[in-house]
């Protein structure tokens, strides 16, 4: 199950005005469950998106990057799930292209204003057909309060929805933002098999919006791991309707780093609902490392930790066997690293120092804070002053059972 | 249970000439083990070792380089299982200290002459009273034909004791190479939670001797992994007593290329059969990378497929859920990768190429080979003329048992 974390209410995620959301039930893979989403955007709607750097990218990857490019104005996304249209080469790219035709002729805008996003399973063909057949039923059904279905529409392997709404003010007007997002196997930086996507009815330039989800991306969806496996799908869009009629914020607006960090609380909080809801999950991990001397050193200890099998199954059993830890530290790659010179903390607890268990340190302290379901690692290194956090969970039967099963 | 490995026969493992081996049951963690190992070597025996490069290497890892680099002459290898003796700081290694001072005393020999190995839990002080009570029974029980005991005295979550032996004729003289070594967690390059001993009865010089150690290690060890963890214990040490009475063999003896690749077959066999054993295995796979520019990518590659939990979880399953080796490809860090110029080949079956599922792939085909237990994954990149190839396992329930249950 989650570790704490459950759907949301539909109540809660508020509608934004000039996103409307419509799924269908297209039975893309499976039977009587929703696998098609459209989310169509009001005119002006600016977007932007950031995507998987995996280089057997997807063939909806490779198209919106390109329809992005166009600047055509981008008034609706497809979703699909159940397949990921990828590993699919030419056939995979004219199959998505027609898709988004299929769209764009029943929504009277241009195909370059529709962006397509798939997940599921790679190396097979995109029944385009069955995605194409749901799409009347989609539009049908177009609302602006439809978020919590469309959150649902857009799962694979997660087990609950994954949804967050969030109101500020800026220029005496209420700036609403809700986004969704989708995990929960192949979550790794840059990105996750993993879809998000975050709407305001704010103005905010198109430059803006750029360096904002930069911003955001660093700070939430590059920041969590289930299991290292970086997918052919991630994507990340943050559409920014200007509805709310505020003064348009551009990067040196006063109200840049209050939009900015907005949207990135937004972002933090559905990238660590898909670590809550990794696959097989039964605690959350958040590994922190302060002191090195580059942001990159600090990650590469973080996630030495945060990636080791051997780590994360001690967390499934509740065992304090902290010994891994100080082997993936060791092993992390910084090779002039002091291990006599570096201190390892379980939540508050000194557990390790002098290249050895501190002489303070109780077994028993360390079982206790292991029966929590969240749990902080922290490791300082005292070699300078930058610091960093991941998020990741354990690694249980469950896992093995999900990643094993998920195909039949 | 182990892939396609069974315990070898005590008579199948030869002695080798000016080599002596005993244990103990000493109680180091569990009653009724063998777990204490003392190898004794004829004087003017050749040693060289490889050792892990974890950060946190254990204490008797550094007094193990401390003592080879004094050149004393080696007379003896003391082995504990069930404590790693590695975060332990200063008192670590004051305490391997101990041990072989002890043993050096009961063998008339100096503590520089003895090398100290330990593995097992990290993080806890080693029970050196324990080990130093167990060495007389040791010591009398040294016999040269004892290398199945031996192996079965380094084993810690291993099922099966690992050993081979090899004999070659050099100068006429039958020369025999036997070796033994353990897992079976916490496996990767440089090194795994792997010890490995080989010796020969070849006269080999120093020089040479540590040639060959580098050469062999890259063939073998370092091209297995489990889990992606590296140990802070790993140890391979290779032992020459010279009692064939060949003629010595140097770097430019016309025999150094035969001796070279009869260890390096031995050590590629123990290498082997660790990963045939590793934790929870069920499958053994062999992961080629052909047609790279540098070897440095054709490992990345091969790693990336060698480490996804997603990919080894599969082949569990038996499920040719082939689109997850893609994806690895993808995100392996090769940022200029065409992807439509590559290849993957399941065994003999091309399974994908110009980015996408060839035209001839047959699920059947895919499926038949998954349901083997030795599978071969082979990656043409059509970039060069490098290659490399690494041995890994699959991902099972068992895996996360063993791991969460080790210590309890």
């Amino acid at each position: 199950m989650p570790v704490k974390l459950n759907a949301p209410q539909a109540a809660s995620l508020l509608p934004v005005s000039g996103i409307e959301l419509g799924f269908a039930k297209a039975q893309v893979r499976k039977p009587n469950r929703k696998d098609v989403l459209v989310v169509k955007l009001a005119e002006g709607t600016a977007v932007a998106g950031v995507f998987t750097l995996n280089r057997f990218c997807a063939a909806p990857v490779v198209l919106c990057k390109e329809y992005l490019a166009q600047q055509a104005g981008i008034r609706a996304l497809l979703v699909n799930t159940g397949c990921a249209n990828a590993g699919t080469g030419e056939d995979g790219l004219s199959r998505a292209q027609q898709s988004c035709e299929a769209l764009a002729d029943l929504l009277g805008v241009n195909k370059n204003q529709v962006l397509p996003f798939s997940t599921g399973v790679i190396l097979e063909p995109l029944p385009v057909d069955k995605v194409i057949a749901g799409m009347p039923a989609a539009i049908a059904n177009l609302k602006s309060d439809n978020w919590l279905n469309a959150a649902e529409a857009i799962m694979t392997t997660d087990i609950v929805a994954k949804g967050v709404s969030k109101q500020i003010t800026i220029d005496g007007k209420k700036i609403t933002i809700t986004g969704i997002s989708k995990g929960s196997g192949m979550i790794h930086p840059n990105m996750a098999t993993m879809l998000g996507y975050i709407g305001t009815d704010a103005a905010i330039s198109q430059t803006a919006l750029e360096n904002i989800i930069q911003y955001a991306v660093n700070k939430s969806f590059n920041c969590i791991t289930v299991d290292g496996d970086t997918s052919t799908n991630d994507s990340l869009i943050l559409m920014a309707t200007g509805k709310a009629n505020n003064a348009e914020i551009a990067d040196d607006s006063a109200n840049f780093v209050v939009i900015r960090d907005a949207l990135t609380e937004v972002a933090i909080e559905l990238a660590q609902a898909i670590v809550r809801d990794g696959e097989g999950a039964t605690k959350f991990m958040t590994v922190r490392v302060e002191g090195g001397k580059t942001e990159a050193e600090c990650r590469k200890v973080a996630y030495a930790i945060a990636h080791s099998p051997l780590i994360k199954t001690a967390f499934f059993a509740s065992d304090p066997n902290l010994g891994r830890i100080l082997a993936a530290i060791g092993y992390a790659g910084i090779d002039d690293l002091d291990v006599n010179n570096m201190q390892l903390y379980l939540g508050h607890i000194l557990v390790a120092e002098k290249g050895g268990r501190a002489a303070s340190y109780r077994e028993e302290q360390g079982a206790a804070i292991m029966q929590e379901s969240d749990i902080l690692v922290r490791v300082v290194l005292n070699r300078g002053s930058t610091d960093c956090t991941v998020w990741t969970c354990d690694f249980s039967y469950d896992y093995v059972k999900i990643n094993a099963d998920y195909r039949s």
